[in-house]
């Protein structure tokens, strides 16, 4: 019989873990990266290959998917998961930080927010308890608690008004899930606010750690503030959160985020980076990132990383990409979403080789010297 | 040492033929049908999945591809095959047909054509010299006449001395082919022209014969005459051509156009309605044509074709590819490129199965009355 949910740590290396989440539906080794698969589709890609290219979860969300095709209607058709095809973990988010960047028309009360959506201008609401009920109707294995995710520009009463109700959310949220149906089936994650302030984060996490949850989210971050003001963000958040818990880092981000937020104690990531720039036209390589429109791709036959063992790299050059992307072709967007997918997740491997093996710094090290092209 | 081009019929029921076109890069089953690789990609398909499907050789299109990529470009590269990861045959049209439709300012002489690219302006030309030259350069395995397509609704003396030009510039496409580089390891097939005309038909395919090709095409059919008009022509038209050579219909079709034609001694098909139609959210099942937009199917859980082998019928429901198209997600697109490109092979491969067997007239019966709803 498979854990619920188990994490066990295998290595440290500094702040740096490696290990792995064990759930029914699979194990997620950590450090882990989420490719996100917002309308029940990681664009562009079938669910077989985002599996090839090495992920053990990938990310729901709310918002989308109660908007279209609906939750009840996913239900009906026997959940997320026989719904898009995928038998692994999902981990859906709540609702909160989406509806709040994409929805028309919202209201914030002490209950919940009400919306218009951004598809039909139909009226919705969400609240901890429909959050809950709406993730529970998807079938999600890992569910996230309803927060608010202010901007991390506002005054510092907004952001402590915003964690204290999100933390009163999450109260409500554990409350929910654990009347719900998928209480003994299913974890849930507690979400961090608090922007950059060090007493709020405190606060928060104290707040989060009294409830209790299977897995601890740090939020509001990535939303603007900067890399370095998220790294000295993360300098503290993440170990005021329960030591034995993963820490998750929602919505992040580039690779270099990555590196730095596992050096700073983070184990799970989410973001649309990989995906949407593979459609745009960005290539992420072990030598940082290359825009593949560029002239210069025009006839180069090199594949996008010469380090990269994935089947595009193995079977089409970038003068190839190079053209499809110009000309608009979905073939382009199918292949650069299949590499950086890929790239995404050999970098997450190598980063669990190397806190395994004890040379996480060494390992750093190397990847800023090729990828940021920073020595010494 | 595989053959430059052999064409042995196995089995003759009626007209209609199976046998096999073999040639150094494959072995092509006919009746065959040519998935549509306008730029260099079969759309939303990695080669490997084409030809999971069934296909035995694509199509490629000398209009799009001398304008971008660029035939010097793609000789540069390697060539087509090399740069779009398809190692077998590739037939490539003229670029007749193409400029007609798609090109601006247009003038036609004795020499050939002259237009400016629909993409950017710029100004190109095509005779048959460098159809013959820019087909070299893709590394076409089968390379067109080039010819002129009139609408078949001009008048008959338009038609006439069409059909004539086209004759006249298919000896000079047999000159060019013959001095280039690929006369010794390429086939060069005629295309008959006429319209609805059985005289005109008859003049062309006498003309064609003369010079002498590898195969010969049935052209300007399906452009807008009509099912009727085009099995009437049909009637007699590819009989005309030579018995022991392959006879290609261009452009065509609609399943019961394949079967109409595979019935009237065709061998040979192309079209992009299953990939054009597949992203348009038309599947193509042995019932006939559904559109996966339609309300009915949202909570459907069946595949979308019971009697269909494809990855997408084993794996997805009609609910799902109708919440795909639906929400406009690439996925969709290539889970019904990808349907629809198999159910087209498998159509192919249950004609070449009842001729094989002499029964082709039954599995036409049978075919017509599942999929046209006609009995009798």
């Amino acid at each position: 019989m498979p854990p619920r949910f188990e994490f066990h740590i295998a290595a440290r290396d500094g702040k740096a873990r490696t290990g792995e989440i064990r759930m029914r539906r699979g194990t997620i080794a950590t450090p882990a990266f989420m490719p996100v698969g917002t309308a029940a589709t990681v664009k562009a890609m079938k669910p077989a290959d985002v599996r090839k290219a090495g992920a053990d979860i990938i990310l729901g969300n709310t918002y989308h998917l109660m908007l279209r095709p609906g939750a009840e209607r996913i239900d009906r058709l026997g959940g997320l998961h026989a719904f898009m095809g995928w038998d692994r973990p999902i981990l859906t988010d709540s609702g909160g930080y989406q509806v709040m960047s994409l929805a028309d028309l919202r209201k914030i009360t002490e209950e919940g927010v009400s919306f218009k959506s951004h598809l039909d201008g139909s009226k919705h609401m969400l609240s901890p308890e429909r959050s809950m009920e709406i993730q529970a109707l998807l079938g999600s294995d890992i569910v996230m608690a309803f927060d608010e995710c202010p901007r991390a520009d506002q005054p510092r009463e907004a952001i402590e008004a915003s964690m204290e109700l999100s933390m009163r959310w999450a109260r409500r949220s554990r409350e929910a899930f654990d009347k719900g149906p998928t209480a003994g089936t299913s974890a849930l994650f507690g979400i961090q606010q608090g922007a950059l302030d060090e007493g709020l984060r405190a606060r928060s996490a104290e707040a989060l750690r009294e409830i209790g949850f299977d897995g601890y989210a740090v939020g509001g971050l990535a939303v603007g503030e900067g890399q370095e003001a998220m790294f000295a963000t993360l300098d503290f958040a993440p170990d005021m959160l329960p030591e034995d818990s993963p820490r998750y880092l929602m919505g992040v981000g580039k690779p270099d985020d990555l590196v730095g937020a596992v050096e700073r104690g983070i184990d799970m990531f989410d973001c649309v980076l990989p995906t949407r720039s593979g459609r745009n036209g960005q290539a992420f390589t072990w030598n940082g990132p290359i825009n593949i429109r560029n002239a210069k791709f025009a006839e180069d036959l090199a594949p996008l990383d010469e380090r990269c063992a994935c089947p595009v790299c193995k079977g089409w050059s970038r003068a190839y990409l190079h053209h499809l992307i110009r000309a608009g072709e979905m073939l382009g967007a199918m292949l650069m979403t299949e590499h950086n997918l890929y790239f995404y997740q050999q970098l997450m491997a190598a980063m669990r080789d190397s806190i395994a093996a004890g040379q996480f710094n060494d390992f750093a090290a190397r990847f800023r010297a090729d990828y940021l092209k920073v020595t010494g």
